[in-house]
């Protein structure tokens, strides 16, 4: 016979914590704190099967069900002394419901089932109180009525209200028993009338209607939509628990509080909540009475002119740190708590991990390891990686006042504020005049690199999470609100404004990038602070780790940026944000637009010396570590001139009428340059930009190796290969200048070439790519917009209906889409290997800083995963947490 | 022992026509008429093996082929009874490279070597003849010193002038023979001079010299360009062919000639060819002298004023008649021979299958299997079907003058000629007052397909073979020559310029879709016609294909064009393009730009009758036959207006600001359409779309099937699915459409739902999608932009170069890539089947009218190929070839 109940209580219960799929989160608990011997009043839990039951056989309950709910009621029954019904001494119990995962969605209480009109009177003789008793029984109408019965709440609070007007009562407090009296009597009338039969006065039939309530709710339309947005199957169902009712408000030896067993905002190891004196669990969340500190310190904390528990009830509060060291040993985690004190006597009512800062969790995590409490491996398996990111930028006070203007998404973390401008050359001149910007543009482009790096954050009102602004912005560690479609920004009127107000260039905004929020003037911020704790743990992951972590970066602050955060190499050093300098940017022009490859080469000797200095400060800062260069990839189409005085001006340098270069330029614009003249297309068709861009990087490499001592080994990237003859043509390309350069210089150069693959053909075709290729690195953006054939700076405009409608589970820019993207890298892991075993494998698309891409990646055997500076420690801490699952998967 | 020498001649041969490979295309012919016992000069082959050898070991021989070479010179010398040096009748023999397929990049021919200083003298005794042995000397002399020697052939042509000067001699037949002997000297000194040695006089040295210098040939630039360019192996190597000299040009009774064996421009079952009485083979070529006619029917035909050989050596003639068909009777092909008559004795000198147009292919092909001579399954396998498209167009007339202004690439076969006009609206216009125009474009776009539709060809300056241009006008059999890059169009002036011409609106041009030529004013042209050769070689290839061909159609024009070019069923019908008509695209622009769902159904209401009459007329067509509709598919970017006036429009057709739709179209504007807001993300984001083409289609099927009593059963196609949810979504809304429309007209509908799989990630996940799809169609234009990351907007920029480089052999819009994009077709179509094994599968990307493309089609198991009008024919070839060729490989 399958047990649909389990009963908890009394030092004992048919339960376990570990068994929270099946008895809820809540039930596990309970029956885990009984098991401990913790005062946890007596109850049952019907199991999350008798919600798959239910709804599997057209909403009805098991043959058995009822004769368990009565066996475990007569169990309760004899436990407390009490009976369902009874006159004398009436049962009273809550009603909650309890899934695996705390879900909002759902019905929640139902307090103080079994009074009716008789046994209000019974509970009042007994308590000796009888407003208490009809306030609880008026409370549980109410309750009842809206959650089970669904009578409009309105209709109660309004009969509420009319009667304290009739009665001339200010406060609830102000009704007199006999005034609850009434108040029942027209709660039950308006029962009778809005469901036309009367409030049912048989205890089980309360308590079957409870129950019916909580299991429906499981399919309502708001625990759907909380599961969707959660990602929660459906089948999960929920349990339900009906447990023994204790009363926080029968007196001034009654209380009910909520604690954490440690500081959650810090960590620290300090006992840290509110309790009130006589008053029940919803009067703490209500606000309506100012809770007091649990304890002395917290007093201190908080500055509360209130006395702590530690004082007022001192047996108790004993008892309850007692409580809390059991619940720390046994759970090995921080705990949130919640109890009541029912005339001295504490009772435990519910316990469950407690949500922290990420400063906290990390502090937790470490003292608990320090401790012994838990293993080091488990302390960087307790962090989730992403929550990081609070700790590494400036945030948003909290206490800080906001006057929000807009919201947009939270693109680049972190919080920012500064004066308004509109363009990248703005930002630049002010940024020189030390004033603090912000960038504002409807989306930006490459050319806006350099105002983006003057600016303190960047504001779009375009584009989604891997916009171009988000992308860049997270590679800076700038702030950066994307996608702000509720404000416009118009260039001409230089004006930025909501529905309701319009600013100017110059006035003051904050954003903050962790929320998406954008706001009037300006909003205090705190700087980031690194704890030991973090120091601590990030060398735990360090030690546990398979996966090696390097970074994108290409500009000496990105690069000084990462080294700090432990990057272990750069995995990706883009040469194009270097052709956007203005210094540069005319020559590149005059290049692409030459008409020959002497006009081309002209303009690259140009070049050459910057390219060269570039690449040699990078290699003098990462001392002899890894970098990864890309040769020059995005589309020409980019570094077109588009204004008359742009296009005078290249024609100016390369002594051509205007009117040709503009005819030229329009020639190489493109529809679709995503897909265009870009990559290794243009190496291809301009031999000449490879060339330079090697003899950049191998005088560079032999200059610093020369002056260190130390020997620089670049990796030389091409990108957007689709077949094998691509990259040979190039290889052979760099192979020559490799020769050349050598020869010049009389000393021996070490380098690599390889590849980028991103395209899904070469993923395909990895085989034979890995024939010559030394590396291959993962450019799963790219790949991302061409397996699913979306472009990411187009996608806000039907992406946000894609997650409504559950089309993708996550944005596919920024967690790895596995079955679709993850297959085809598969397929470029093992088709490269099975060609060459000892190929180099990395990822440096914007998945490399992801969490559960990252677990992907360690799953597939990369070698490295290589992300922004500033998510360089996000990636040591998940490649940690994905070696420990690979080992324990791997039984090893 | 390797045997590397093949000796032929005197009615036997080591050799056969099968051993091409190994003897190459001229050997293996020579020895197999040699055992169908033709007169043809005995000789001898040196293998390809030879070659081959040659390279593997560092350009040196095989040590027994010297052996070999003498033995079988020595064969050689019994046979003819001369010997080689020998004063009184020395043995000469011509020299010729032959590889497995003709290669004009390679050494050519030697003529009469074995003459020296002694032999010479020896030849002019026994031939009687002085000045021919003198001129036969000079000319070996200057051949040899040219192509074996590597003298610089001027030299002697210099020489040839100086003397001829000297001689007061007008042309080289006035020298005499003394003169030739000082020529003779002259020419000697020139080699002593250059070469530092005399010129050989051993003529074994000179044998060997010929045959270094034809191996040597396998190298040299031309031929590896050649190589690359016709896609022929390295590795194949060439052989040479040694043969004893005869001489057409010993006096009266002497001859040489060209011939096929059949009438190579229509098919005629008539011999056709030309000869000269005293001659040798480079005469007829050289075109000094006017070539007579063989026969008297060919005297007739050409008008010729000479005798046919048929009257001046009868019994020659006769023999070559013989000679005629016994080749055609032993190959089973029309031939194309080389013969020279030696003192009226015939020698074959060369057999080869002849080159033809493709109205005499089909003609021969037909007629040799209606005489029994070929299989039926053989005449469809000997034509090529891209050569088809040459007799479905208009062709220019091969005998008009023509003044050409420039060339782009051929992008649509046919010639069409108009007046110049720059864009869609004048050219709709001026074919409405019955002019013929030519649609002249920088490039064309969506809104260009009236313009094009109402043009008799199309010109654009920019795109390649598969822009926006070239598809169209493919799919709509209009000419096209796109991407004519020399030409510039300047539409605010109205005209277009080469670089000394320059045109305007109105002015007369022609264009030649087939070879690319644009030509100023009107160059006549000649209809198709269509042989009842062709409707029966179609009828035995619709009898062998196991693939249906359908088309991709959506103009009734298009539609009734391919139902006479035998289509089976339209399997894409592109319901943009109806939405782009004049009367329509203010309330398409006015649905794209509604701020709300309301606003959108408005502007839908008024386009679905227009829908619905669209889809009435073309299943009325269709009669029947299945008819694949896509559902809306291009990016929302593509239906923007762009000028101030076609926004003006749009506001007032919607009631709006105009600043307000210029805003929102602004927001909507996308960096990669192609990657954008497109496809079933439409019908996602804005349900209503779908639901109006839905509900289009169920009624217009409702009404014509009523009318007409045949089942309609639309085939509903949803456009770029990359996951199943986005399919589940649209079917249920599709599902629901048709019940609403069965409930409105009490008819029941039958309809299938499917998708169009052009997406790698759709294909990566085929399995879950054809859980709920009925039919797939691989969209492998999109595929492969996707596959690649090329956009074929774009690609025109460097695909070009991607040939010349060998990156790629075929241009992958054109042919399929099988490597990569047929890779992925492949697991959709395997996945798919695995779901769902009934799954209908089909193509109607460009590739479905690509032969190769086909081939790929046939062995990977769809079910149908869908393409343009103009090419189902070609489709219903390809298709019966590719089943004959699967059914030989299956061992069927």
């Amino acid at each position: 016979m399958e047990s649909w109940v389990y009963k908890f209580g009394d030092g004992q219960a048919d339960g376990r914590a570990e068994m929270r799929n099946l008895l809820g989160g809540k039930g596990a608990n309970l029956a885990e704190m009984s098991h401990l011997g913790l005062p946890v009043p007596p109850g049952f839990t019907l199991t999350t099967e008798v919600c798959k039951y239910y709804y599997d056989h057209d909403v009805s309950y098991p043959g058995d069900l009822e004769d368990q709910v009565d066996a475990a009621l007569a169990a309760l029954e004899k436990s407390v002394g009490a009976r369902f019904g009874d006159p004398e001494n009436p049962l009273l119990v809550s009603v909650r419901s309890g899934a695996r995962v705390s879900m909002p969605g759902m019905m929640d209480t139902v307090l103080n089932l079994g009074l009716n009109d008789v046994t209000v009177a019974g509970l009042a003789k007994r308590v000796g109180d009888e407003r208490f008793a009809y306030d609880s029984y008026r409370r549980f109408i109410q309750m009842y009525g809206d959650v089970v019965l669904g009578v409009d709440h309105y209709s109660f609070e309004h009969e509420l209200a009319m009667l304290k007007e009739e009665c001339e009562a200010e406060l609830d407090t102000d009704l007199t028993a006999d005034d609850l009296k009434e108040l029942v009597k027209r709660y039950s009338a308006i029962i009778q009338e809005q469901r036309g039969k009367p409030f049912p006065q048989e205890p089980k039939a309360q308590l079957w209607g409870a129950i019916d309530a909580v299991f429906g709710s499981w399919m309502n339309q708001r625990a759907i939509t909380y599961r969707q947005l959660h990602d929660i199957p459906k089948d999960w169902g929920t349990a339900v628990n009906v447990q023994v009712m204790v009363f926080g408000n029968m007196g001034d030896d009654c209380a009910t509080g909520v604690a954490f067993t440690r500081n959650p905002s810090t960590g620290e190891n300090m006992f840290y909540g509110e309790y009130l004196i006589n008053a029940q669990g919803e009067d703490v969340v209500a606000g309506i009475r100012t809770p007091q500190p649990l304890t002395n310190g917290g007093q201190q904390l908080n500055g509360a002119a209130l006395p702590a528990m530690e004082d007022v009830m001192p047996v108790v509060f004993k008892q309850l740190m007692d409580v809390r060291q059991t619940l720390e040993r046994h759970y090995k985690d921080m705990q949130d708590i919640e109890f009541t004190v029912q005339r001295d006597k504490l009772y435990m009512l519910q316990t469950r991990s407690g949500k922290r800062t990420a400063a906290a969790a990390i502090r937790i995590a470490v003292e608990m390891a320090q401790d012994g409490l838990i293993s080091e491996a488990e302390a960087v398996q307790r962090i989730d990686p992403s929550h990081l990111d609070q700790l590494l930028h400036p945030t948003l006070d909290p206490d800080a006042a906001r006057d929000v203007l807009g919201r947009g998404l939270p693109a680049s973390p972190g919080a920012a504020c500064g004066k308004i401008v509109f363009n990248a050359e703005d930002a630049v001149d002010q940024a020189g005049r030390n004033e603090r910007v912000i960038l504002v543009r409807i989306e930006t482009s490459p050319e806006d690199i350099h105002g983006m790096h003057a600016a303190a954050g960047i504001l779009t009102t375009r584009g989604g999470m891997t916009s171009h602004a988000a992308v860049v912005a997270r590679g800076m560690g700038r702030s950066c609100v994307a996608g702000a479609g509720e404000l416009s920004v118009d260039y001409k009127a230089q004006t930025l404004s909501s529905r309701d107000i319009t600013l100017r260039a110059g006035d003051v905004i904050t954003i903050d990038g962790t929320s998406g929020e954008v706001m009037v003037g300006e909003v205090a911020t705190i700087d980031p602070d690194l704890s030991d704790e973090f120091t601590t743990l990030m060398a735990w992951a360090d030690r546990t780790r398979r996966l090696k972590v390097r970074t994108n970066a290409e500009t000496p602050d990105d690069v000084r940026t990462a080294l700090q955060f432990g990057a272990e190499g750069i995995g990706l050093c883009r040469t194009e944000h270097m052709f956007f300098d203005p210094a540069r940017i005319v020559a590149v022009r005059r290049m692409i637009l030459a008409e020959d490859r002497s006009g081309r080469q002209a303009a690259l000797a140009e070049l050459l010396p910057y390219q060269r200095a570039d690449f040699a400060e990078i290699f003098d800062l990462m001392k002899g570590l890894p970098v990864t260069i890309r040769l020059l990839d995005p589309p020409l189409h980019e570094f077109l001139p588009h204004s008359a005085e742009e296009i005078a001006d290249v024609a100016k340098a390369a002594g051509v009428d205007p009117e040709v270069m503009r005819r030229r330029a329009l020639r190489l614009a493109e529809q679709n340059p995503m897909l265009g003249h870009r990559g290794c297309r243009l190496a291809i068709s301009y031999p000449e930009i490879c060339e330079m861009q090697a003899r950049a990087i191998f005088e560079a490499a032999t200059e610093v190796s020369q002056k260190q001592g130390l020997g620089v080994v670049p990796e030389i990237m091409i990108p957007l290969v689709a077949s094998r003859r691509e990259f040979v043509i190039l290889k052979e390309l760099i192979d020559k200048i490799a020769a050349a350069v050598e020869e010049e210089t009389g000393a021996k150069i070490d380098y690599l070439v390889g590849t980028m693959i991103e395209l899904p053909r070469a993923c395909l075709r990895a085989g034979e790519i890995a024939e010559q290729a030394e590396f291959f690195s993962f450019g799963t953006n790219d790949l991302t917009q061409t397996t699913f054939g979306i472009s990411r700076d187009d996608a806000g405009n039907f992406l946000p209906d894609y997650e409504v409608q559950g089309i993708l589970e996550k944005d596919p820019f920024v967690t790895i889409d596995v079955d679709g993207v993850g297959e085809l890298v598969r397929i470029g892991v093992e088709r490269g290997r099975a060609t060459t075993p000892d190929l180099k494998l990395g990822i440096c698309g914007e998945h490399g800083g992801d969490p559960a891409s990252i677990h992907f990646c360690e799953g597939v055997g990369l070698d490295y995963v290589s992300c922004s500076p500033y998510r360089v420690p996000i990636a040591r801490l998940a490649a940690a947490q994905a070696a420990l699952k690979a080992k324990s998967n791997g039984g090893g």
